[in-house]
């Protein structure tokens, strides 16, 4: 952000001073503020975008690692509620990530926006958040269970859920930056 | 800090139009919009201050709750991982809430704030948001246990886990909705 700003300003030694800088709002003068704050957006969107593809990815070797878990007998992960609620939400959060990474990628990609920007702003924010409190929430529910199996056997089936909740709770941190930034975004829009 | 100009309104009827406008930020337009603005500051700041003061309630009594939850045997919470679990996070966010509405409280009635308002908005923001996750991680490990117990038997130790839990998952709630507020009011400071 201020890396820019460090740049640009050797090529405009003289920014306009007087009315423009009353004008703008307080984070930038002139031009060189503006061409800032589009480094700026620019920086987030793309943040944005790598934290939901690292949250999709993280999502889907959860949901690949644990459903394919069974090994018979006891070592079956649709035994267990636990295991079940692991599941359910990584397919959910896979689902919602890559459809929020598709859809920013096209938009990157179009450079314009399909949806009205608040709505959009609104739906980011709130899904982010909801989802990165649902992936804690799921992780949370199983590692006990998983601790106690470990106590008694150590094999693949113990191996293999202990792994699928790491991916979980990697999305989650993923998810959880990523609310950050759409929470940034929100502040921006301009009705607020 | 808006309440000394709440009160101060009455006082000056007709402040000065004109400059002031052109230097206010794009949120309202002339006295109206000042005056709009103050208002929605109170209550934001009272809502902050009502919501922390539930996660504060909510919070002691999952403690409490879960605290004096040893009948002897198995039925002793320091038995079982996800009870002590529990106990630590509610002994953690009764700390941090009860702290923090103390905080706001004063504030309040001194009518100015004690630290810088950056720093404040920060640690406000990543308080509540950091204490949120913690409180749905640790109510979500100890659901599926409490579950399984219930299942075999149905007495005063599991009755009062369930209860330590929802009072748990009610904090959660709370603080949930302090921390889009702290957020809201981070993203208004001036420096962003």
């Amino acid at each position: 952000m201020t890396d820019d700003t460090t740049k640009a300003a050797p090529e405009s030694p003289a920014p306009p001073a007087g009315d423009v800088e009353s004008q703008t709002p307080a984070t930038g003068f002139g031009v060189t503020g503006i061409l800032r704050r589009w480094r700026r957006e620019d920086l987030v969107k793309r943040g944005s975008l790598a934290l939901r593809g690292l949250g999709f990815l993280f999502s889907l070797l959860a949901f690949i690692v644990m459903a394919s878990n069974s090994h018979g007998g006891w070592e079956d992960f649709d035994k267990y509620e636990e295991y079940r609620y692991v599941l359910a939400i990584a397919i959910l959060s896979t689902l919602y990530t890559g459809a929020q990474a598709l859809r920013q990628a096209q938009e990157m990609h179009a450079g314009k926006q399909f949806f009205p920007p608040l709505t959009l702003a609104l739906v980011d924010f709130f899904g982010d958040q909801i989802v990165a409190y649902l992936l804690i929430s799921a992780a949370s529910s199983a590692i006990p269970l998983t601790n106690r199996m470990r106590q008694g056997a150590d094999n693949i089936f113990t191996d293999s859920s202990s792994a699928a909740i790491s991916m979980e709770f990697l999305a989650f941190i993923a998810l959880a930056f990523s609310a950050l930034i759409s929470g940034y975004k929100l502040s921006t829009q301009s009705y607020i």
